[in-house]
């Protein structure tokens, strides 16, 4: 379902070529001072036009509707829109002859009975992805003191230049690792069954488009450890490890090491080179190249999502554990 | 909190030094049969015994205790107990002093104020795990054509029979990375937001004890590809792929090819090496060595226990998309 | 939490002076063909301007911005925006100072610090039923066969007419006794613990500003017969019975009979006549009179909402029991 | 689906037959000292042997299995489970045959294909209502100075007393209507969408069977009244209205007044009295009375009920708005 969250709940909604896409937060404490400038930073980080990313520009200017009153949040469900000013639809009406390969085309058409908007993705289209940034900020705004950042570890397997580099060489696209770190948890935050960190954090983490995998701590090279090589001694009362293997998360709750964790993201399924895939008219396997705006290499965006999506999941258990007031400042007193 | 699912919804309940351990399970269709020999071999497929698992041996035998009524489901929610027979409650009370590395004695005791059941880890135990299993036994009933497996690919990053060699000679633990496959999907299962097949499964997987990664397909692999090698031509009408790269979920959909994740799991905390922690009435820093019945390798437990939670995902999904009647079998028609 | 429903579900945004206010709902089957005109008689039967209603007009146009693609669904979350063209907000300054008896002023502005919107009583404004008519009509096309009607049964404790005639005669505001029914209902929907047909209905009815109560089939009048007069015998194998006392609800599932049921409308908080409260800023209780435009009865308006509501709840059943197809019609096939 | 809270949270299990009924409940504080003795009061109350009640007696011991430890809560999900020791279930056999009026028989078959557990209706039982009034007892022990009351106002339409005396001389059943009260209550709990605090009530008041309707404050009277003379003139700076026809809630949301509505008990289906009803074998009309232990008048078990759920419902708000902290005592500090 399009919802997420239990106290500081998402609701996403739009397509690619819709007029717009847009976030519907419920939660979101009264008295937060908010503006269209809070967004900027966050917004422009994940917009496209660098090397890597797709010539396609959006203005990409929030439209704050409900759940602002004088330039504060009210308590009510707070509404983030996003025109969609920079549509051209007809790069997409091949694909619904050919299906592409990694693409929803195939599946989106199947679910829905051909009844999709098949353009730009649809709901599936990595636009969707500024709404989470969207709600990320307004995440990030009561999370205070807790400081999430994200890079980009990899490219194509490389150090990130080279593996551009070899992505524009080969005129292929690529993919890449990416790391987020949250910094000044508190101890206590998820539960044992089934709302562990880790699962609220990699269930809205496979909602953004391309990711295969994540892992949390030493990850997947901890299954190469010895149990006395990966085991964070606990060296002070407040819990301090002397190692962070465990990526700040133990039995899936918070114990106030820094959280780290990373995401696989694959290469960009629309590729420049030629690919092949059946024709849905003439049931022949046909060759062909993708044209149009895209990424060579959409984990170049990921960062931002991802600081956001984890902010998205630390303020709704720090709502949970009662550590946000409802009501950010209180005008009353 | 304790439940997962939205039509074929789990709750989960018990301690490792409870009466019991147990498992709600609500939505499940009436008129399926139900024997206590169906839970027969998955829990013997999780129990401990075999090289590099716990000696604890729980007799494990299901007690189907509600929603079951001459020896079929009802329709009314079930509940299925597990009696925890073996304790020894006695080895757990050294480590209320000095919290055990990388185990939850710590984020327990700050997250509960100090009144957690702290004996064999409390609600946090694998023995839990077993709750699960008896979940996926009810699941892969209602999945009919879809056939779920799950197999070690390795042991301490050997080959199994290697690792758990030299487990054994290192007198330390170790952890491995478990697969999981399902075929006969059909097309369509997952949302795009936020429900994901790979959102909804890893979730969940999360939940079991000592899992620090997940990857779907080719999964962190994929980002050394190029989008040319790493794409999955779409070869006929029923959507089968040349390659299966994406592990049988595009855009978050089932795409009817089969479904592959993999696992890692870390070296179990327990290990009988000495370690360090932090004493919390003295302040200092002691060495100690961990006692009692711990499992060397963790991860040979896993497949049965990530079949079950794959299947759990996979009737919800196959409910949600009214593929599943929820009478099973009508006896008025 | 802005939500309701399992799988057509329902979230609700914006306030009375905001730009909009609107409806998304997820779930909605794929391939629904979906006009402009298929809203048109429900949002006039809502729309004030009659005898007792406030004579304030909305243009009340739908704008389905997303989740519809050549005028059907396509499977995606749908938006459906009503732009707020007629504010007046000068109105509502004053009651910043007096809190309204029996109005939302008071509360609102305790529970979120003095940050709500509380012109025209912000998000907790009637304006937003139009939402909930909204998506009354989506849920009434996917109810096929399925009537649902609902009419004003008393105003001011007398026929509908003498009713308004006392209310106008006295200057003062009245309420009102709103019956609602649903024919050809399917036999099993709703749950005994806790989904109740009546608690899903009665869970959503008290979404809606001023109602007080709520009583199914005879209700209240079913306190005062024995149980041989109150029973409703089973007259055929279809489960026809010869009275239907019980509204067509037996232990919280549809039994086949005509759904039955009323709820008392309050009469509107914003009467002519002059009233007492006290004033923030001076602390004196002070006699005043509300200027402005509100209706006389706001019951006039109930009905159409109260079939939305209804709809709304039976959708969602109908397909959790999997009676609804999620591709209304396949093209594929 | 068998779950009801966000926060403080309750999964319900069990049927008339089964070995025990029982309840889970997930977010309950640590720290919580709990006994055995702290259920008895409520189970009395509750409890059978009365006039107008059922002779068949439980010993309704509750066993508090897991969740506990040394006698305090431990913040794991807590499970209370009552042995159902007193079953007759030969009483129960005819009724397959011929389903009694106004019973849930028929719609249970109907629903679940034949495959119901008919002894004692089942999961519909009245016994699981022992599993509600334990909850309560938990909720209570969190609401700290807020306090809860309900009683019978009236049985048959009458003075309790003179109500049940009209019963028993008839040999018949009857109902009653039933009030509850919470003082202390803060302002702001509840929600305008779609969470009021009416619309949760209401959800889970009707999930006790037998209730055919609810009203707050004045309620259907309220549809009689001015608006002059039902609006309540608000006081003082707390809130404190004159009159209280509004019973506490405003916009759905907690004005700082006592909470008050009452539910309307039908009459016990199972009169003593002859009835009629189609035999499924013979599809024939029937005429037959009802033997058995059955209360005469349901509503006398009603008042502890409906303390229990309303004290339910306030807990969850409570843990919403951050009232109640996770931890109720902390060891540490």
């Amino acid at each position: 379902m399009n919802n997420f969250g239990r106290l500081f709940r998402i609701s996403i909604i739009g397509e690619s070529h819709s007029d717009f896409v847009g976030i519907i937060i419920d939660g979101v404490p009264s008295g937060i001072p908010l503006f269209i400038e809070d967004f900027e930073i966050d917004l422009k980080r994940r917009i496209g036009g660098s090397l890597g990313t797709t010539p396609r520009k959006e203005k990409d200017i929030p439209s704050i509707t409900t759940g602002i009153f004088n330039k504060k949040t009210t308590g009510a469900p707070l509404t983030i829109l996003f025109e969609n000013n920079n549509k051209r639809s007809s790069d997409y009406e091949t694909y619904r002859k050919i299906p592409r390969p990694s693409h929803v085309d195939f599946v989106a058409n199947r679910k829905y009975g051909g009844f999709e908007d098949y353009r730009g993705s649809g709901h599936f289209s990595g636009r969707l992805t500024i709404c989470l940034v969207a709600a990320g900020v307004i995440a990030k705004k009561i999370l205070d003191e807790i400081k999430i950042s994200s890079k980009i570890l990899s490219i194509a397997g490389e150090d990130p230049d080279m593996g551009l580099s070899l992505a524009i060489a080969a005129k292929d696209s690529v993919g890449g690792i990416v790391e987020c770190r949250a910094e000044n948890l508190p101890i206590g935050l998820g539960e044992p069954f089934f709302d562990s960190v880790e699962s609220l954090i990699s269930h809205i983490v496979f909602s953004i488009p391309s990711i295969r995998g994540i892992e949390f701590g030493v990850g997947f090279e901890a299954t190469k450890l010895f149990g006395s090589e990966h085991n964070d001694s606990i060296i002070d009362l407040k819990g301090k490890t002397e190692t962070n293997h465990s990526g700040g998360v133990v039995g899936g709750i918070t114990n106030g090491n820094e959280l780290i964790f990373r995401v696989a993201v694959k290469p960009t399924a629309s590729t420049p080179k030629s690919q092949k895939s059946i024709n849905w008219q003439s049931y022949e396997i046909e060759e062909f190249s993708i044209k149009g705006r895209h990424d060579l290499c959409i984990a170049l965006r990921v960062p931002v999502i991802l600081e956001a999506v984890t902010s998205i999941v630390l303020a709704d258990l720090m709502m949970i554990e009662g550590k946000i007031k409802r009501i950010y400042e209180d005008r009353n007193n």
